[in-house]
């Protein structure tokens, strides 16, 4: 096989499994945005199982590998972009070829029976019902640690695989940082016993959407390379590098909930729409890592959009829209967009308390994948993990251990990238702070300053280099959990200990 | 290669190739109800280049003949849904296969492109925009005669494919037969000079929506099993047997217009809802040809849709609706749905003249792949035929040769369907009118008789028989356009001649 040969084999690969991706991608668009029609659901299943099916068998057939193994033989003949495509996909390759085919099978059909059982147990507040699914999907959990190897502790294998790099030791550091400096700051909140005026009442769904194209444009979200739909629960998918979609829902008794989720969707959307087209061809016009897509969709949402500076901008939007906000001023404002207190829902969390919600997760996962917890002993050590680090206990399993889809989908080891990509926001920002007033360029109404650093460090290099080497490029140094904390720490004393 | 091996081979590949179907069929759907991001559309017609083509290379891999060719050695061990699959897919592989992958390929990925463009030229009346897409089109069109092969007539082997058994012969015959019966009536009704009152003035488009779902429920559609989108040019599209879709344009100043284009698309979407489930490993729960389609759709819009019974059971909800009606009868409502008139655009036509929009895009494609026409020419031959057959001429491409997606998609020798199909209708009401009182059953605003003689002879059957075969069962004779021409002269003479 030449050179040649090997890489259009591969390239030939890619574009297949992106097409079946994209097709597969427009059919969940389709369901989530108008329904499914019920009687249709089996022959959908059945065709979308075999659209990822045939993705994945193109993946495994063994002449990638052999493709593969030649282009690692040839690695001094290829450019910079082929050598990672070449290093991306061996990893990739050989991590699935760690797991006997039978054992794979028996998981996948696991997981695609127990995610509606984890419906319809957190419909009915019933744990027992998910207990056997869990249990299997941490037992093949455990034994996938093994399969693809560790150094340390069996769950760097799952949180390397989410976020490449991530380990215990480092996520102990960073936790234990956060719990050192937010649970201080969380009691004293709590004692003060003083929270800001919030936003109540019931606010026409209407008037809302006219909100939403400036949200989306001010980010920085291409609506004419995309789609805008409406949904249950908010994501942001990708067709192709020219059609990224957002989703939104609007609450009649909640105005912030849309507002900043369109924010957060357009984060997302605009490190899609930025990559590097030239990149498609390798496959590598794709995010570094889950962690940082978190980072730029949270960075929008909370640095910037929860930030003093874009208050003073949305207040006499809100007040054109809206009576209710007749009386208020920005001050007002930017303390109800930013109300902490200890919560049960991680999705309705806020920025302060928001990575303790995922710290409870992290410690529960490492618990189990090290057998150092029972699966059945979950909802009890789940209670009393909130009590220790939020000062609340759920009443009910809907709103404790029965509250996120992950784990029933098979996704251990994931939680920990939200809460790593957040600080990756923030240490972003604090870089940008170096060569710009963030605060000035917020007001100003024209946050390209900030897009385009974004694009420039971030979003156009896509999977090119690791999510390591590319804060390293962008902000001189590797992850350091310091920035978000002290930007927390900071922010929160404002708002509730200087007044 | 056993028996039941070969039969599992194919039943793989249809079950691929309809997975593959269904995601280009929403692929569709999405951007005809939602539109598509400019930009973004290189990478969706390569995408859907890559998963028509696959579907192509999955059919024509050398074990599909195989499994053909062994199964053909074994007819007498088939039963016969087993035997018209090797005999269905064993003439559509012979035909694909004369036809070069990366011909086809190219071609999908040409047609991809042309639509959109289409619309565009449309828009700005602009025939030079599409010139060079239709000349492609037409080329290869040309050669996949040569590909398919035919006895006499190149266009014959485009005609075959749309309809089983038609060939220029036998179209000829139709079509000098309509002119010779049709054309003395034209005009008669040109000469009388007496036109019935139309509906003229805007109605207002919220109340038109109103009655799409009566609409829908009345032919049979059950939209419990689809969905039902806006567009600007409406269809049916068929995901799977319990989701089929359909689609309607609504226009302020035509209300019969998405009305009877409602009633059409739900005739398509009934005999698809109706097709037998149990044929669909066979891949043959489809209908029997484009031809049969559209005679289920043209005869519930205008044998069963623009009846004196139906305009009865119509006038009492356009009087709740509209106040415009209050001093309308039934027959005039019937008069006014029944207008016929020589026009320009095909869509708009009535149905006495339709079949003459018909025979115009009939001459000029079999002119065109016999080499008599150049595609250059197309717009002056296109306003003189419309001038010959219908004593119009367009005053411009929209309303002249640009009105008609059809080409832009690569579908040559598909308009002649429109015609034996209606033709089709009207036998088979002929026959269902020996068992039953069909104006009593539009009238009771049940259609199940009619839907359901429908049902058996013809929805239920599917690919199982041929579009001849199963006229032949219904009806108890073959093909026989009379039915149709004696239909179009009793109804229209009674509506412009005896009054």
């Amino acid at each position: 096989m030449t050179k040649q040969e090997a890489l259009d084999t591969l390239y030939e690969k890619i574009f297949a499994i992106r097409s079946l991706n994209m097709a597969n991608a427009l059919i969940h668009w389709d369901a989530s945005t108008s329904g499914v029609p019920e009687k249709s659901l089996p022959a959908r299943g059945a065709a979308m199982g075999w659209i990822s099916g045939e993705g994945f068998r193109r993946f495994i057939a063994p002449d990638t590998l052999e493709c593969i193994e030649t282009l690692e033989g040839m690695a001094d003949d290829l450019d910079s972009n082929e050598r990672v495509m070449v290093s991306e996909y061996g990893q990739k390759y050989r991590k699935f070829m760690a797991i006997p085919p039978k054992e794979f099978q028996e998981f996948s059909a696991l997981t695609a029976q127990a995610e509606p059982i984890w419906e319809k147990a957190r419909e009915n507040n019933d744990f027992d019902m998910m207990l056997p699914y869990y249990e299997k999907i941490f037992d093949y959990q455990r034994r996938l640690c093994d399969w693809y190897g560790y150094e340390k502790n069996p769950y760097d294998a799952l949180l390397d695989d989410y976020e490449k790099g991530a380990n215990v030791e480092k996520l102990d550091g960073f936790f234990n940082a956060l719990r050192e400096k937010l649970s201080p700051l969380l009691k004293d909140i709590i004692k003060a016993g003083k929270q800001p005026q919030e936003i109540t009442g019931l606010f026409d769904i209407a008037k809302q959407r006219e909100l939403m194209p400036w949200l989306a444009d001010f980010v920085g979200y291409d609506r004419s390379r995309g789609k805008v739909g409406e949904v249950e629960h908010p994501f942001c998918t990708t067709i192709n590098r020219h059609d990224v979609r957002i989703t939104t829902k609007y609450h009649g008794d909640n105005l912030l909930s849309a507002l900043y989720s369109t924010v957060h969707e357009s984060g997302h959307a605009v490190y899609e729409q930025n990559m590097d087209e030239n990149l498609a061809i390798y496959g590598l016009d794709e995010c570094a890592s889950m962690g940082m897509h978190e980072s730029q969709s949270r960075l929008y949402e909370n640095i910037v959009g929860r930030s003093r500076a874009f208050t003073g901008l949305l207040l006499p939007k809100l007040k054109d829209l809206f009576d209710y906000f007749s009386d208020w001023d920005e001050e007002m404002l930017y303390k109800a967009a930013n109300v902490a207190r200890p919560s049960l829902i991680r999705i309705e969390a806020d920025e302060l308390t928001y990575s303790l919600h995922i710290m409870v997760r992290y410690e529960l996962e490492k618990g189990l994948i090290n057998g150092e917890i029972k699966v059945a002993d979950l909802p009890e050590l789940w209670a009393d993990k909130y009590e220790e680090l939020l000062g609340v206990r759920p009443g009910n399993h809907a709103e404790g251990v029965l509250q996120d889809v992950h784990w029933s989908g098979g996704a251990v080891g994931y939680f920990p990238s939200y809460a790593i990509g957040t600080a990756y926001g923030a240490q972003m920002v604090s870089t940008m702070k170096k060569s710009m007033d963030i605060d000035a360029v917020i007001s100003s109404g024209d946050l390209s300053p900030i897009t385009g650093w974004l694009k420039e460090n971030i979003h156009l290099k896509g999977l090119t280099l690791s999510p390591d080497e590319i804060l390293k490029l962008a902000t001189g140094e590797s992850f350091n959990p310091n920035y978000y904390i002290d930007y927390l720490v900071e922010k929160f004393t404002g708002i509730y200990c200087r007044t």
